[in-house]
């Protein structure tokens, strides 16, 4: 048994701080694990069933490859819609009867709640892989994972969240971990595009202290961490307004030799053109490095939900 | 070696009664097994190839997940449709094709009799997922067993096949299989969508007794068993005729306290509105149980076919 | 580690004749371990991703199949480009993603010369399993193995490539391979469809005797195998052309009466027409037992570039 047994990951912000660290500390590792070689039984004989409702690639493979990795099996659902549910059946029902295949459920969906909906209907754990433009809980904490990794500390560090701030549930998951430490937050996004308040309130209400700005080229030399998200043209109120800012939204190489060469460079993928190909040998651009440990970290998510415990420390 | 090694599973009525009680007996075996948590390796080293030439995650993942609790290996094929068959390839070629990477052939087609044609180009078992408006044999296997466990026996019991029993495959399957017991059965559809001739003949000729009707709300009283199925309103004769029988062809739990307490309630599922959610909590309601009993009896039915014998009794 | 440890398949004349014997000793070792139904645990542990950009089931499931008989897992996505590349995401980004959750790939992509862009951009080895219309090498390889399975030898060959050499990546890479053996070829198309001036210099250069030509019938005596490809009508330059070849182009078994009775005919799969069903029950006819043979090879290749050597002797 361990603290997260049978538990359902469905926000971000539903982890104590010392949940959060069990997480990490798992992860760590699994990940040493993996790079030793160990040969890995946790979840030998579990089935993990994946169900995209939403095509997605990296996060129903990482998934995948995590359980994989623990000795476990899959049932891979990669186009939910074109099945059951084309015939009318409700999520719940769907739902109800994966859980008689599978022990754990991981479901991306394009409403906000479908997660938590799930979840209601089933005692198995389900894992929120994205519910529309709501939360993305499993890239947060591998986010997290990613900066603690390659900046060895989260507190103190400067944090420049930058892009699509208001659609971007990937950056409203992360933005309300992070609140969770002592970092100072910078949001920039063009007017239209920032941050919601309601995300806004809950980071003030923790204490961490929050600017907001629409130039990325002012940010970076203030920054630790950057964490890039993709911004669409037709996001922009108007042509004109695009023009303006376009070049502060797409990082160069040669932008970043105004901020420190220690810098980390994120970004949850997939990028369009808003990291320019050169940005890509640069140091600290960990994006794929960040992309890779979405494993050690649904590694850690699945044995921990199956009441397996890996870490055997969880301190803070 | 066993009874139904390296055999095909095309019909519900290919089975003799103690075939049949292998069957639920194996399926009994590998469910206690599953819930005490054994460690299962009858299949390890093993292939089943799941081609489905029609969508259905149910009865896919089903089968994958069996195949996955017997330690084998699963080669899915969601969307055969959109491969080689695109390119013109015949049935029989493709089924030639897959018999050398796998040892066990589940196949879903749209075409009646597809699963014989398959059966006859292969040495290698293959299992009838359904065909067309044809057979769904695991299917009518897995309800039996669903009403055995349920009501702890079939003989004597009074069990009513509800919907449009006219295109069901699912309960022509059942119907055949049920008609090697002692039972008593009820068909209740709307005049349009009555059991076919050869099915009521099939069943007259083993003596099992018969009332057909168009009435759900008298037959409930009466029944042991409920086993209902989708019913659409675009298969009525007309929308009066559709207005007039709509209210008795959903089941609400309203209507359940005409029946007995004991009433088991069946569904292939998926549902979409023929039974009211209020049903959900009524303790017979059992077809969430149903689709679970899915595993271990197709989980029965993998191994036997490989050869691999589990109950050490096979008696009627 | 083995000669061919981490490296990349992309093209079928990357092999020295060293390395080919390698592969075919490997293969034929996995063979006989399947024959004998020895467990093989040689890539437990390891992950192989499967990335389909354009639908195959056949190549997909034979090189899925090889991974799981080696004990290892599969992440497959059949259907690649409905996911991260809908988004705009570049095959090289899509590809230092999976790079962090596999530890093999095979690449299907409909663009000449993606596989080695997909190798350019990863340390992990690339399979090429087709490149539009470039190369097919495992195919090539699987061909190669059945020929010399079935005529115990390659050696002194008369071998008749047939049908569509303009187009058909199988009998490019199939050609560029035989070159390196002491082999005749025979060529036959339509003159609109003949074999590319690169293959034909290719195999000049090598010193092997190549004859061109656009009668099958004729073919048939001369040749000890008998290599078919899909020709479609659409190809040829115009109607009445089509409608006086077609004959010669379509195999039946009165045309096999002609040839040697030990003749070996062959086809990668899927066949439209150009080949009667009568053909089927040839003794040489060994199109499905080549499909069959893309297991065995497929695991010697997934062996080899992990690093496993299975043969103990590599002697040509």
């Amino acid at each position: 048994m361990t603290r997260l047994s049978q538990k359902d990951v469905l926000r971000a912000d539903q982890f104590s701080r010392e949940e959060l660290e069990l997480i990490l500390a798992t992860a760590t590792a699994y990940e040493q694990a993996l790079a030793v070689g160990e040969p890995l039984h946790d979840l030998r004989g579990r089935i993990l069933s994946t169900l995209f409702f939403e095509p997605s690639t990296r996060t129903r493979l990482s998934f995948e490859a995590a359980m994989l990795r623990l000795g476990g099996g899959v049932l891979s659902v990669a186009e939910a819609k074109s099945s059951s549910a084309a015939k009318g059946e409700s999520l719940e029902d769907t739902i109800r009867t994966v859980e008689g295949y599978a022990d754990v459920i991981v479901l991306r969906h394009p409403e906000v709640g479908a997660a938590a909906r799930a979840a209601a209907a089933t005692e198995k754990p389900v894992l929120n892989a994205g519910d529309g433009a709501g939360e993305h809980p499993t890239q947060a904490l591998l986010d997290l994972f990613t900066i603690r990794k390659e900046r060895t500390r989260i507190e103190g560090l400067t944090v420049a969240l930058e892009g699509d701030l208001r659609h971007g549930r990937t950056v409203h998951s992360l933005a309300r971990l992070l609140a969770l430490y002592d970092v100072r937050l910078i949001l920039v996004s063009p007017e239209e595009l920032r941050m919601p308040p309601d995300v806004l309130e809950r980071i003030a209400a923790s204490g961490v202290e929050v600017v907001e700005s629409t130039d990325l080229r002012s940010a970076i030399p203030q920054a630790d961490v950057l964490y890039m998200t993709r911004i669409q043209r037709e996001r922009f109120a108007t042509p004109s307004e695009y023009e303006r800012l376009k070049d502060s939204y797409v990082l160069t190489r040669e932008m970043l030799a105004a901020g420190d060469s220690s810098l980390l460079v994120l970004h949850p993928l997939p990028r369009v053109n808003e990291i320019a190909a050169d940005v890509d040998d640069f140091q600290g651009a960990a994006y794929f490095r960040q992309a890779a440990n979405g494993v050690p970290v649904r590694m850690a998510l699945l044995a921990l939900v199956c009441g397996i415990p890996r870490a055997t420390t969880a301190s803070p």
